[in-house]
């Protein structure tokens, strides 16, 4: 059977053009069919309703062929909610609080369909608040498989993502209206985040951080990850869950040093843009820490220094890590007290804890920035002064010169081009400096300096021993009426 | 020591309002520190050189707390891109024809900086192709590491991908300007696709198809994937490569029931959107598989058959995936054929190719839409029998009746609401049927049905056993102009 003209005639690309051709395509859908339109072309005289998509393909058409060009956004959505007393029954925000369109929250709370949830426990949590974890499915009629399991930095790893896949799919969830629940702190969170990214390409999933460090820094953003040979969430993704919902009463349950632990990674926020939240961190981190976050009535010399805390905390970090959801630019502020912090933390597991490790390098490169002239001497002070305020160590003998420099080292050579680190420029002020090719980094170690006094140490490091080119001091112009933090 | 009044200000929040409040934020970078602004708020009396973000936050502050939904854009953009000689030294895609950036490529094209690759190759594909390969990294003065595999369905495991990151972070890559490089069939692009996004969670990679089956399908979309607990692609995600190179040579090394393969994938897009690559496959599906698409110059009677056929498959593909490349949108065009497939070919794994499976799911499907009188009896007829002059099989004895039945209840359970079934409506077009919930399924087996006669089967369904609700008709009235495949 011959084929007839026309059936060649929608790719109109068998005459290849002496220059390369360039046309851009738009794509509108007709009932159920995707099609391409030539970009700004009418679609007025289309009887069919149509629905334009925001994705676009490009095609060049030369002498080597044609090549499409595609570009799709994802619109990732999700929230970060505070709850009081989330585990009573009563309390629904565990159930649908992660739902925003109304026709689905009215499906899900009909009763039509029975609630199924798949819920991952760190099993010290499960010790502490499993049976009213179990309890409030039971109240609330939700058919659900809870495993507890050991999270920790030692067992985040690949195996433990398959484990929990494999009890996903013996339980079996819908693919878009059972999410998956994490409770526990950022190890378990990441794990069970990764997990459920993986699972069907994607699988909604919420967390419940239940120490301060996850509260203030899992829990706000998309990341997710696991271990693997030894390097520090080296598999992972940038899937966020659908919510996070975030119960201060937790943390009552946590030792004094993971309040601690969790200090630094608010210190690190506002260390680099907020000295609102400096000053009360300096002013009440002995307070926060004998209380663990639990003032919720405010007292009298402490107003309600732990909700202020936290919420500046979330906020700051929402605030760098919405425009950046996928890392696309590497200059982040919020990887102050994460260059040298994660090699650290890995070497000398589990000695160091998380916000621990963060805080020596957030020292380390106080130092650097008082060497360079970014800050003054007495700024530099306030830091460390407020760092041993929090109980945060500022220095590990696991923090060996040749440690710091491999890890610098690997940062340049693997950032492609010329990677920059941010460092304070002032107390709640921050810029990114330049971390030259070609750094002639000090060769008297970090730990001789700090062994000279405990954080009074000075005239240690000379300019320009570490770092290099121009520091962008943070913004100073800001208009005063915008709710930024870093005014 | 007191702590400021303007230490609190920031978070105006410390009175609860009576109702929830709810206020929208943009972000503006100043200098490298983002802050928030509230919506439509004037921009400019700042001094400073800002940057606006199309990422949001939004914050409700009610009794319970503050709820902030963050709703953040990420751009994906990848390339398709047709070369011919790909292993030619002097081709230099593989090397660069990723970038787009005319920055980032004259630095790659400088020679300052030592071109580094880490390529994984199917072990089939790397005795054919192994020293081209070789020879091409060697004479473009590439340091590199060729990583050979056993590809198929059976290895396609997390196990893979570990062992390839292993190697990967031996071989250490850039972050972001070395992309490793899968040359293989559809296994392979997909294996190393997650490993890629996996690792350092985002890792750039590029797609080498060698067979017609990724040509046309694995290396269009974003999907990357392993098989988990017997069950085809459980574990995987959506990011896309940087580029896909298109090198249709590779194809004649591929055996004839490979290219009926690829050939089934092909029809899928032909019967969903294509009334001309349908007529094309009719027409010269016989001498595709003779000449195993080598046909670049055109023949007297068949064109540029080869050259028309795969480029339709491809432009039809993106116009599905596009707008859709996260699958947020569960009705597919091209879910068609896979329904029951991934079930069936995982169950007789490894008797049954990929496309061969797909086959086997569409046309089953092309009887029940007949049954439910949305094609003709003519109408189903040429589609078995241009499936049977592709050499590909319609009917499988692991196709069993519970089979089926367990793969479209599985889907409706786990679709959340009311899936809906692509399915033809005439030649080249297509619509989707809804699956009903309480659906009556046919009794008597497929088996049956098929087994009365080559193709010629009919009066086998009645009306509304399997399936019911309106099936909405493919689009009708398209303005003419419209570079529209479905028309």
């Amino acid at each position: 059977m011959p084929v007839s003209e026309e059936a060649f005639a929608p790719v109109a690309l068998a005459t290849v053009p002496q220059e390369p051709r360039q046309t851009d395509f738009q794509l509108v859908r007709v009932k159920s069919t995707w099609c391409r339109i030539k970009k700004g072309e009418d679609l007025s005289d289309c009887e069919d309703k149509i629905t334009l998509s925001e994705a676009k393909i490009g095609e060049c058409i030369s002498e080597s062929g044609i090549s499409w060009t595609i570009e799709a956004p994802i619109y990732f959505c999700y929230k970060v909610v505070e709850t009081y007393n989330i585990l009573d029954p009563s309390n629904t925000t565990l159930l649908w609080g992660h739902i925003t369109d109304p026709q689905q929250l009215e499906l899900a709370t009909s009763g039509k369909r029975k609630l199924r949830r798949f819920i991952v426990i760190d099993e010290v949590v499960d010790e502490l608040y499993g049976s009213k974890v179990r309890e409030y499915f039971e109240e609330n009629n939700v058919q659900h498989k809870i495993l507890a399991l050991p999270t920790t930095e030692e067992t985040k790893s690949m195996d433990l993502v398959l484990d929990i896949l494999q009890e996903v799919q013996k339980f079996s969830i819908d693919r878009r209206t059972e999410p998956i629940i994490a409770i526990g702190g950022g190890v378990c969170l990441d794990i069970v985040g990764l997990a459920a990214s993986l699972y069907r390409r994607r699988t909604p999933y919420i967390r419940v951080p239940t120490t301060l460090l996850s509260y203030v820094d899992a829990s706000v953003g998309a990341k997710n990850g696991v271990n693997f040979l030894q390097c520090k969430n080296k598999l992972g993704g940038y899937t966020p869950p659908v919510a996070s919902f975030l119960d201060r009463s937790f943390i009552q349950s946590i030792p004094r040093r993971h309040i601690s632990n969790g200090l630094g990674e608010i210190l690190k926020m506002a260390l680099m843009k907020h000295k609102g939240l400096f000053d009360l961190l300096k002013s009440h981190g002995k307070y926060l820490l004998d209380t663990k976050f639990q003032s919720y009535s405010g007292s009298a010399n402490h107003g309600d220094a732990a909700l202020q805390t936290t919420r500046i905390a979330i906020e700051t970090m929402l605030e760098e890590l919405a425009p950046n959801l996928w890392e696309d630019d590497l200059d982040r502020l919020v990887d102050f007290g994460h260059l040298i912090s994660p090699e650290l933390e890995m070497r000398v597991l589990p000695s160091l804890m998380h916000g621990e490790a963060v805080n020596i390098d957030m020292a380390f490169m106080t130092y650097v920035a008082h060497t360079r002239g970014l800050i003054t001497a007495e700024e530099k002070e306030q830091i460390i002064q407020c760092m041993r305020g929090l109980e945060l160590p500022v220095w590990h003998s696991g923090c060996s010169w040749p440690l710091i420099k491999r890890a610098l080292m690997e940062r340049l050579k693997h950032s492609g081009g010329q990677p920059r680190m941010p460092l304070p420029t002032g107390l709640g002020v921050a810029g990114l400096a330049l971390q030259r090719y070609s750094m002639t980094l000090a060769k008297r170690p970090w730990k001789e300096r700090t062994s000279c006094g405990s954080g009074t140490a000075r005239r240690c490091w000379k300019k320009s021993q570490l770092l290099s080119e121009s520091c962008e001091p943070g913004p100073t112009v800001l208009p005063h009426a915008w709710s930024c933090s870093t005014s």
